[in-house]
């Protein structure tokens, strides 16, 4: 697959054009910003990690039924995708309280919540990615009540089959957050990454955090706890961890 | 009514008990507060003005089947309203974008809406009554699924009424916060005021600003704009108004 130019850089990725028009390469960085672009560094072979870990993932989703726009890895920091227009909003799934939802609400950091809460962010940055409503959504013109409610049902079942693939690993799933997009042909599909960098993953048993709060927060080995995620994605599931 | 014991002062208004265990009395000061009360004044006679244009629009939306918590005006600045617990959640309706809207989504002040916008915002002082969604009323435990879908309907009632009412006298409602409560028998009623501290209402042909605006922004002749609220809301319509 011959790389074009660059369409598109990101925080974390960078878009190029290939020579099939709808199908560009998803580039992974090792960049790292929190806080809306406010703190920045880089975390090693980030990459690396994210590309294989997102790979893995989109292609456990796809043989679930949930459409990506993954078609398949290319390199150690390249996977080639489905070229989309992406909507401009991050969903947000969450399990257990943390992170904006404990500040938004004034809740400690780790109440179980009796049933996911689903959130629509709007994806700017000038804007501070606010919380939004489908209301907002409809105004702004964003996506039609057909598409809300496709995204809304995809990410629930996203939600169930992600929590039982970590916690078979001994992961608990936080909260993450997903972004979609609409391909040529006008289908919704499940874009961006699946990573550390984009859910919240806590150690069954220790509560140790292996996601990018150890970035924000600067808790420090980083890079060892984005390969651990990565090394569990991978393991076949233990009977030890799923049960423990 | 015999006043009893101060029961709740908040920025507006004071609340005393009365001999019914059922009733209260609901007291209008002139104080006025913006911008979660980092700005505070006083608008001389807001409270009298307030109580006479809140009594009639309850009365007003009584007679068309919506249930508030107004029972009838007992002075200048009280009013005898059934006792209810005040749900956390200040619900906004919006027809045209202005204040928080504006603001949240990057957007001009004064663009109508094809459809109103409906909005929860969490009644947290110290949190900046954030809005929220019903994901997160219902993590809170603040009301059930039957309550929230009752709201909704009530507030898109509300602001067909309202806005007729208005229109008719020469007045835009251009967005409005209302507050529901729930009686001892588990009703829930419209509560709280309907008064220019809680709708944004702009002349119609001028675009005059006749509401807490003129405080909050410091345009001057904020209590004359109240006044001529008042004068609108006790007027028969006439028929110059209502079709220019």
């Amino acid at each position: 697959m011959k790389t074009g130019e660059k369409l598109y850089e990101g925080k974390a990725k960078i878009l190029y054009a290939t020579d099939d028009a709808q199908q560009v390469i998803q580039y992974f960085k090792d960049d790292a910003t929190a806080f809306n672009a406010q703190k920045r560094g880089t975390i090693g072979e980030k990459g690396v990690v994210n590309n294989k870990i997102a790979a893995h993932i989109f292609e456990m989703l796809e043989g679930l039924g949930i459409k990506t726009h993954f078609i398949k890895l290319l390199s150690d920091r390249e996977m080639l995708v489905r070229k989309v227009t992406i909507l401009p909003l991050e969903v947000t799934m969450r399990n257990i309280v943390a992170g904006g939802m404990a500040k938004l609400l004034g809740l400690e950091e780790g109440i179980h919540l009796k049933d996911p809460v689903f959130e629509y962010h709007y994806k700017r940055d000038d804007l501070g990615d606010p919380l939004i409503t489908e209301y907002h959504i409809r105004a702004l013109g964003i996506a039609t009540d057909g598409d809300l409610a496709f995204i809304e049902r995809q990410s629930f079942a996203i939600n169930r089959i992600l929590s039982a693939f970590f916690a078979e690993r001994g992961l608990e799933l936080v909260d993450f957050k997903l972004e979609f997009g609409k391909d040529q042909g006008g289908r919704i599909l499940l874009a961006d990454e699946i990573s550390p960098d984009t859910c919240r993953l806590w150690e069954v048993g220790t509560g140790r955090k292996l996601d990018k709060d150890r970035f924000r927060r600067d808790l420090g080995d980083v890079e060892s706890a984005y390969q651990e995620v990565l090394r569990r994605v991978l393991a076949e599931p233990s009977a030890k961890a799923a049960t423990s």
